[in-house]
């Protein structure tokens, strides 16, 4: 089945490709701020070849193309592409090049290879350069050719930024720029280019609303020692903004102006910036104007140590959060095949449940709601012309999250909807093993992401099933459900950053099984880091759990756990009863006990 | 109590230190060839300061003097260095400096660092070099000034070289040669400068013996496209030896001319090395003369990986040595108490009965034998006038193995000699659970150490217990029995190098728990790593046991383990049984039905 939509689109980007003398065209998945997810104005690549995963660059030829995409996407990616001509390259498989290695042998000698150089970071620009130097490209990044063939482009988004009381956030702005200053300093940089849009929110204390499910808002900031420097579209500048930037000596300029006023104003020394975020654009205007030092952000990992206020915040907000899920998964169990119930109509449920919270703003994610062999797609999402109906049988996942004054949450459980095989029992009670012995780590500071990977994934490894992607990410504090640098993984590629894990890092905790096909399981709490005993040995650390709803002991199989992981199992699901027991109705309650037995 | 001696011996080389204008002077732990395990010729930091560990760094100055050395030493460096005036800096612990560090801040500007640039290996050196630039440190390396000091100073080993069978190898000269030229025309590079023993006779497939337990000798290489330059003591080169080496077109040099000769050779092209093992005073040499690339000896890998030849015989000859350890232990439980023994007859016990295998050379390292609280000194080494004598309680920890034509081995155990605590009984079997945790690893290709050590280390962790030191090592075939690229840990610092783990791999995995003062549990097998299942999620890995010895169920408490934890020790203990009663006689086998009984 030919889907004319997009080969036409394709057609007509090869068309302007032509005119711009490009040979070879690439389309990340990015805004100017190499966020992970982007407003509607920034899904070109979705434009063009219909795949809307949240992470896949298209390459276009003039007689072929390509999409790269990671594991989470491979079964989506192949249904989104059918009829596209687009060729799937499924990121990290035996034989499959990367884009580099595609672009390296595709490539002629002095062709050129155009993309749009705000939307590319420059890490990768840089690469690319490298990469392709043997074959002379030619690398044009000024121009966004997708802009002339797509002529119903939504405008850039731009919303009013909020200010909540700094209360909020347990340190206020002074205190945040010394922090980052000092790092400046360390790294003997005069300035710094921040463009990752939370960096900039985490540091000046505000919000924004320009991405979906993201609390931030398109920015620039440019820092010395003494000057904030601080652009912002102006439908985005409230008088509350302007009595915090003053308050804090920040001065705020036109977002649009931002390039023009790095390439003229005066800089001395050396400026810092993290070349794996800054956009190759950018880059390339500073390189122009001083020695460039590249480092992660400093706000990026005082940020992803979250302090003692946004700790207690999030315990609150996590309480209230866990209580609609489990709200929610009464609600599920009880109704399904009694009332008409559909993967979009149970996440519709859920949201508005959240949306009742105190301190509600948004969601985090879009809810993810997968029923039987769709939940064997990681990050797949019903829309309301689009989902399976529910019926007594098989597994709904709902993976889901919100954005609270208070928190971000993230949570995932898989619902037992009615008879499962024993198959999908032994698999659910694997997922559930390997989470619970992550959650129960002890581990010596030090350790990184790496190190503790396989107490999760170590259930499915033993019986030779993989789930492709990392086991945790960081979570934000009212800001994006992803944040870096913390992450629990087994391998880190590309800009994923090994950092120790640090307290008061928060960090998911979401092994799975997937089968194309079949069913697809997750069970997912975010859970924080903290300092355990300190002895000769060094400092022991452990994790302190933030998410609170049953595991379906209806597709648990006990013969196939030990003793510690119906122990494990059993002293969780306890601490489940006694704190979500005050929040539910008596009906609620009286189910959740029994859903929250000892076995 | 003062160390006349060794204060003696300072003072000397405090005064050589004056008239060579040097103000700080520092001896690693090396020979010319950071060969871990040195000869009696290379002692000179043991000279000076008295400690005997295999690894420590000596840094003298004027007025003081501090030795460096890693967990494994922390105790028995203590004692050694007791009343030397040399202070202990324990590696990697918290507020302990680096030696850079130290050197850094104590050394004042302009002054002058010395050290034999033989025995520093050019990471570290050019680290220095760097590190001190800021201070205007001048480096002198041209001189070993302990020479002077050392007037009784044994002569440099040397010993004829053997020739053995090359059936033996499973790969013949003319293969290798073309392996290690395949990996520097890949690199670029036309020259190889190689140092490192192992590496020189894997590539050679002949032996020395000019290292205790270190079937090794002195040499080095060069190597181009066509040629093979090898350098060695005339006393070592026979007639065999001469006919080998034509017969693969090896022109032999005298071991004394190699630097010379480096520095007259015809050279084009760049040279390759590993700076992390050649000396910094032949890179000082090759930098002089032709671009350097850095990279890892190509024979590094290719030895490593061990061929289905020499898995097959260390496979037979893992058995034999494995017997040899279980009638050791059933002589030593049956006889503690009734004769007279001590750690060091208990050893030579041990020796003897695998100086009797077939095909026997000499031990990989001096037996380790160590009683009650000497256990808790990783390793250890009882002397016959220093030793304690053994009795029917608490427990003997034997690490030992052998060289023999067919391979080298590597085995601890921890023997229960008589009535044993509860504390010490729930921490061998949580080392006896973590060794077996690890066995049972399955995993995907792509895993490093990094990534499975925390099976190992998980039920120490658990108990706020670390073993301050690696869980396993490659080990040699018919070579060193500390052989990298591979390893099992859960950081790797310095020039420790992060592989992923190849079918045919071979490590040990040797968890344990040392307490100080009180005892120490270790049980160490080796294991081959191998190919299991492939599909869609990748190639899955698992690990295939060479060693059968029982671990000791007198201090098994069955009550902390769990369902699996037993299932693994009875599985292993019936293949304990099954491959080791052909090898033992009516008495022994009887006990070895009884000590690896299901519990």
């Amino acid at each position: 089945m030919v889907n004319q939509k997009i080969q036409d689109r394709l057609a007509a980007l090869r068309a302007v490709m032509k005119k711009n003398g490009v040979d070879w065209y690439m389309v990340p998945t990015a805004d100017f701020h190499n966020s992970e997810y982007v407003d509607a104005y920034f899904k070109v690549r979705e434009y063009l070849c219909n795949f809307s995963g949240s992470n896949g660059t298209l390459i276009v030829g003039m007689d072929e193309a390509g999409l790269w995409t990671d594991g989470r996407y491979f079964i989506q990616a192949e249904r989104e592409l059918t009829g596209t001509g687009v060729t799937l390259y499924r990121m990290l498989e035996d034989n499959v090049p990367t884009k580099e290695e595609f672009l390296q042998q595709k490539m002629e000698n002095g062709q050129t290879l155009g993309f749009d150089g705000r939307v590319v970071d420059t890490r990768f620009g840089l690469k690319l350069e490298k990469d392709l130097a043997d074959k002379q490209i030619k690398i044009v990044y000024g121009k966004d050719l997708a802009d002339e063939v797509w002529t119903d482009r939504p405008a850039l988004p731009c919303h009013p930024v909020l200010v909540p009381d700094e209360a909020l956030f347990g340190q206020n702005v002074s205190e945040k720029l010394a922090a980052v200053r000092k790092d400046m300093a360390a790294h003997g940089a005069s300035g710094l280019f921040l463009s990752k849009l939370d960096d900039l929110m985490w540091l000046l204390n505000i919000r924004g609303a320009d991405v979906e499910c993201n609390p931030v808002a398109l920015s620039y900031a440019y820092l010395t020692q003494d000057e904030c420097h601080f652009f912002l579209q102006d439908g985005e500048v409230t008088d509350v903004l302007k009595a915090h930037a003053a308050k804090y000596h920040i001065t705020l300029h036109p977002y649009e102006e931002a390039a023009e006023w790095m390439e003229s104003c005066a800089i001395t020394g050396s400026v810092m910036c993290d070349e794996g975020n800054v956009s190759y654009a950018f880059y390339k205007i500073l390189e122009n104007r001083a020695e460039v030092v590249d480092a992660a952000n400093p706000t990026e990992l005082l940020k992803a140590v979250k302090n003692e206020t946004e700790l207690a915040n999030m315990q609150e907000v996590y309480l209230k959060d866990s209580a609609a899920v489990c709200k929610f998964i009464y609600w599920v169990k009880k109704n399904v095949g009694k009332i008409p119930m559909t993967e979009y109509s149970a996440a519709m449920y859920l949201d508005h449940l959240r949306s009742e919270i105190d301190g509600y703003l948004d969601l985090s994610f879009p809810t993810i709601s997968a029923y039987g062999t769709n939940a064997a797609m990681m990050h797949y999402e019903a829309t309301e012309d689009n989902c399976a109906a529910l019926a007594p049988e098989g597994m709904l996942l709902v993976d889901s999250g919100g954005q609270y004054l208070g928190g971000t949450t993230d949570v995932t459980r898989t619902i037992v909807l009615g008879p499962v095989s024993q198959t999908i029992k032994e698999h659910y009670t694997a997922v559930a093993k390997g989470m619970l012995q992550l959650t129960d780590a002890k581990f010596l500071y030090g350790c990184t992401g790496r190190n503790l990977d396989i107490l999760a994934r170590q259930p499915m490894w033993d019986q030779n099933i993989d789930y492709k992607c990392g086991t945790g990410h960081g979570v934000g504090y009212i800001l994006n459900v992803h944040e870096g640098p913390q992450g629990i993984r087994w391998r880190f590629t590309g800009n994923q950053k090994e950092v120790p894990i640090e307290a008061g890092m928060d960090v998911t905790n979401e092994p799975g099984i997937y089968i194309e096909g079949s069913h697809g399981i997750r069970i997912e709490n975010v859970m924080v880091a903290r300092n355990g005993v300190k002895n000769g040995d060094g400092q022991f650390m452990y994790f302190d759990t933030l998410t609170w709803a049953p595991i379906d002991l209806d597709a648990i199989d006990v013969s196939v756990m030990e003793r510690k992981d119906i122990e494990r199992l059993n002293r969780y699901h306890a601490q489940v009863r006694e704190k979500m027991t005050p929040y539910l109705n008596e009906e609620e309650a009286a189910w959740l006990k029994e859903a929250t037995r000892a076995i």
